[in-house]
C-alpha cells in the first residue's frame, strides 16, 4: 500500500550504484552510514542514500554489493616526491642532512633525468592507487614525466612547479625552475585531472628573492605554495645564523602565508606559531613515518589540531618512509599524537579519516570538487573489505580502518568514476612492467 | 676435478632443506646471507650453510626454493593478552584507566570465562602464526584455555601465572590466582612447546605480600616474572603516594629485580631506573603501538640500547593495538625511538630484528632453544616474500623487513620443524571457523 501512495517517479539511468556494508562520507563529520548505497553517473556522485531509496530512484547500468566493505573517499597523498619510489631503501637510518647530502643527492645528480621520474612515477601510482590513494601533490623534478604516469594510470595528481637555487638535469637555476614548471603547466591545462601548485623546495635551498617571485606568481595564479619548513632543528638554527629569524617568520616577512601555503613537515612549532600558522589560514602536510624516520622530531599535531588549523596528511617520499600507504600514515599520525600529548583522545579515528581526505583535498583547494562522498564531487573513492578472518571482530569499521586493516585490504579504488584498481593491480599496467621498470633501476642504481 | 678432490662423505638425510633468496639468521648479528640454505631435522635446525655444500652434504626428503624470498627466525611476541583479540576495537581513543575501568573490565567480567579463553586464543594464535611469530608470552585468565589453542595449532607458548588482588571469573583472591597456575604448569609439564612465567598483574593491582610470594617462586622454580610497570606517569604517582616509592624502586625492595625479570612497557623511566635495571640484568617488553595508542607515551628506547638493557618486542593485547602484528611493532619500535630521540641512527634495521627474535627468546630464559636460526635450536622461523612489484626496489632484505614488508607478504611459519602456517592460514584451522567464532562473541559482546 505505501508503495501506491509515494510519489511515482521514473528512476534515472546512472553509470554505478555502489552497495557496501558501510560509508564513511567524512561529510557530514563523524558519520559512519549502513545500508545506504553511493550512485555514480558521468564521474560524479549524484547521491548517496539508503538502499530502498537508491532502488527506486536510480536505474544503474552497473550495480556493485560489496558486501562486509565500507567505502571511503580516495585519499589525498598531500606531500610526496613520487618518483623517488625507485630510491625505496637506498639509505636507511641516517639523519636528514647526511641522507640528503651523502645519499640521494648524489644519486639523484647521477640518474634522476626524465626517464627516472617516468618509470618512478608509475611505480609510485601503481602503489598509491592499490592502497586507495586517488590524489597527490608531488614535488619533483620533470613533472611532465610524472603527469605522463599519472594520466596513463587514471590518477588525480597535483604537479609541483618546483623551484630549488641550485642546477639539476632539469634546470640551471631558480628561474629556470619556475619558467619550466609554468611551461608544463600552459601545456597541461586542459587535463581535468591535473592541476598545481608551487613548489619552493625549503628555506634552506630557496633564496628571498625567489621566495618573493613565488609569493607573486601564487597571488597572479591562484596557485597553493607547498614548501618543506621547520623540518628539523638544524634548519631552524642555520636560519637564525643566516637570517637572524627562523623560517617561518622570514616566511611571513616574505609574504607567504596565508590561506594558499602549505606547510609540509612542521614538525617544531611553538605555541605563537602555531597560533600564526592558523590564524593566516595556512594548512600544514603532516608526514608522521618520514619524521620518525629521519630522527626529525613529532609535530604537536594535537595542539595543531585544537587551534583548529587544517592538516592532511603525506607519505613523503618512498626513500624517507618507505611505503607510499595513507592506511599506515593515518595509524602513525593517531598513534604519534596520543603517544607525544599524552592523550588517547587526541586525533581520534574520525580525525585522521577528515586529514586523509578531505585535510587534504582543501589544503589545495580542491574541497569542491574531491574529499569527501558529497553528491556533486568527483566520484573518487575506494572500498576496502573489512571481512577477512584476521581482522574479526569489528565493532567500530572506522576504527578498523585507522587501527587496524591496511592498503591490502583494498579491493577497488575508482578516480572520477573509472574503476582504476581492483584485484590488487591498476586497470592500465601490469605487474611484469612494474617488476620490470624496478629491476631495470635498480641495476642502473646500483652499477 | 674439484668435485673429486674433494673430501667424499656420504650425504646425510634431513626432513628439510629451504633454499631462499636471503637468511637473516640474527645470530651472528647484522648479516644477511645470500646464496644460502637451512637443512632441518627432527624439528631442529641441523645446518646453516652455502647452497652448493648443502645439496653436498644433505639428501633432503623436502626441498624447498624460495626465490625472492628472505628466511628468518620466527618472530616472539614477548607480551600480549592473546584472548582480548575478541575485544579488537572494542574500545578506542581512551587513557588507560578509562579504558580498564569502563569498557574492558565491565567487558571482561561478564564475558571472559574459559569458552571466551579459548576462542579468542584460537583467533589470536592464527593472527600470530599468519604474521611469522611462532612464540608468545601471554598474561590472561584461565590459561589452561590459552594452551588448548596454542597447542591444536602447533605454536609455542609461555603461559602467564596470572596473580591479581581482585576476584575474577577465574580466581578468588591472588593465592587462589597462584594456586590454579601453578597447578595448570604441573598439569601440561610435559609439553616442549609449553614453558611458563609468574605474570603479577601490575604494581597498581599486586600487594606486596603477593609479589614477596612471587619472588620466592621465582626463585625455587626458577622461573620468569612479568609484570607491567612504569606504564603510566599515573600509575607512578599512585605508588608515590601510596608506597613513598616509584613502582620499580618498591620491586627492587621485594627482589623481584635480576634476570629472571621481564619489565612490560617501562615507559617511564630516569636515567637511574634504566642503570638498574641494565645493573641487575632486567629485560624490558617494548609495546611501541600500545604504548602510542593508549598515549602511555614514550619510552627512552635509544637509551635502553646504549645501556645495553635487553629487549623484546611485545604487541600487547588486541584491544589497545589493534593488531598482534609484529611487523608492525617493529616498524613503530625503529620509528618511535629515532623520533623521540631525534636521531635517525637509534634502533637501525638490525637491532629491532634482533628485539623481534632474540631479544624475546632470551628475557624468557629460551635464547638456547629460539631466537636464531644457530644449529641446535629449534626450527622455528618463517619466509617473507619481497618479489612482489609495491615493495620494488629491493636494496637492502633487512631494511625492507623493518619499513616497506608487512606480515601479509609472509608466506610460511614452521615451529618445531612444522610448516604451522602457509598460503594465509594456519595448517590446523580454516578461516570459516574463526569468522564463526569472531562472529558468536560479537553478537555476545554486543547483545
Amino acid at each position: 500500500m505505501n508503495a501506491l501512495a509515494a510519489p511515482r517517479v521514473l528512476p534515472i539511468d546512472v553509470d554505478l550504484l555502489v552497495r557496501p556494508e558501510w560509508i564513511i562520507p567524512i561529510e557530514p563529520a563523524g558519520v559512519t552510514l549502513s545500508g545506504h548505497a553511493l550512485a555514480v553517473d558521468n564521474g560524479c556522485i549524484v547521491a548517496l542514500l539508503p538502499n530502498d531509496e537508491a532502488v527506486q530512484r536510480f536505474r544503474p547500468r552497473q550495480t556493485l554489493n560489496l558486501p562486509g566493505q565500507v567505502l571511503l573517499p580516495g585519499l589525498v597523498n598531500l606531500h610526496t616526491h613520487a618518483a623517488m619510489s625507485l630510491l625505496r631503501g637506498y639509505a636507511d637510518d641516517l639523519p636528514l642532512m647526511r641522507w640528503l647530502s651523502e645519499r640521494i643527492w648524489p644519486a639523484e645528480s647521477r640518474h634522476a633525468g626524465p626517464d627516472f621520474v617516468h618509470a618512478g612515477s608509475l611505480l609510485a601510482c601503481a602503489e598509491m592507487l592499490r592502497g586507495g590513494i586517488t590524489t597527490f601533490n608531488d614535488m619533483y623534478f620533470f613533472p611532465e614525466a610524472t603527469a605522463a604516469a599519472a594520466g596513463r594510470l587514471g590518477m588525480r595528481a597535483v604537479l609541483g612547479i618546483i623551484a630549488i637555487e641550485f642546477p639539476t638535469r632539469y634546470a640551471a637555476d631558480a628561474d629556470d625552475y619556475l619558467a619550466k614548471g609554468l611551461a608544463i603547466r600552459d601545456a597541461l591545462s586542459g587535463n581535468p585531472l591535473l592541476s598545481f601548485c608551487l613548489a619552493p623546495h625549503a628555506p634552506y635551498t630557496v633564496s628571498d628573492k625567489t621566495f618573493g617571485k613565488i609569493a607573486t606568481l601564487a597571488a597572479q595564479l591562484e596557485l597553493p605554495v607547498h614548501t618543506h619548513v621547520h623540518e628539523t632543528l638544524h634548519e631552524i638554527e642555520e636560519s637564525l645564523a643566516q637570517f637572524g629569524v627562523r623560517p617561518i617568520e622570514r616566511l611571513r616577512r616574505l609574504g607567504l602565508l596565508g590561506p594558499q601555503l602549505i606547510a609540509v613537515h612542521a614538525v617544531h612549532l611553538d605555541a605563537a606559531e602555531i597560533d600564526l600558522l592558523a590564524h593566516e589560514g595556512c594548512h600544514l602536510a603532516h608526514c608522521p613515518t618520514s619524521n620518525m624516520k629521519l630522527g626529525s622530531g613529532i609535530p604537536p599535531m594535537a595542539t595543531v589540531q585544537s587551534r583548529g588549523m587544517n592538516f592532511g596528511l603525506g607519505t613523503d617520499g618512498a626513500a624517507s618512509n618507505n611505503r607510499l600507504d595513507l592506511f599506515q600514515e593515518m595509524r602513525h599520525a593517531a598513534l604519534l599524537a596520543k603517544a607525544a600529548s599524552q592523550n588517547a583522545e587526541a586525533l581520534d579515528v574520525h580525525a585522521v579519516l577528515a586529514a586523509a581526505t578531505l585535510g587534504g583535498a582543501s589544503a589545495l583547494g580542491l574541497e569542491a570538487r574531491i574529499g569527501s562522498l558529497l553528491p556533486g564531487k568527483a566520484a573518487d573513492f575506494c572500498a576496502v573489505r573489512l571481512d577477512e578472518w584476521m581482522l574479526q571482530p569489528v565493532f567500530d569499521p572506522a576504527s578498523h580502518l585507522v587501527y587496524v586493516s591496511g592498503r591490502e585490504q583494498v579491493t577497488h579504488t575508482w578516480v572520477a568514476g573509472n574503476l582504476v584498481m581492483s584485484g590488487g593491480i591498476p586497470a592500465k599496467i601490469g605487474s611484469s612492467e612494474l617488476l620490470d621498470l624496478a629491476g631495470l633501476w635498480h641495476t642502473r642504481l646500483t652499477s
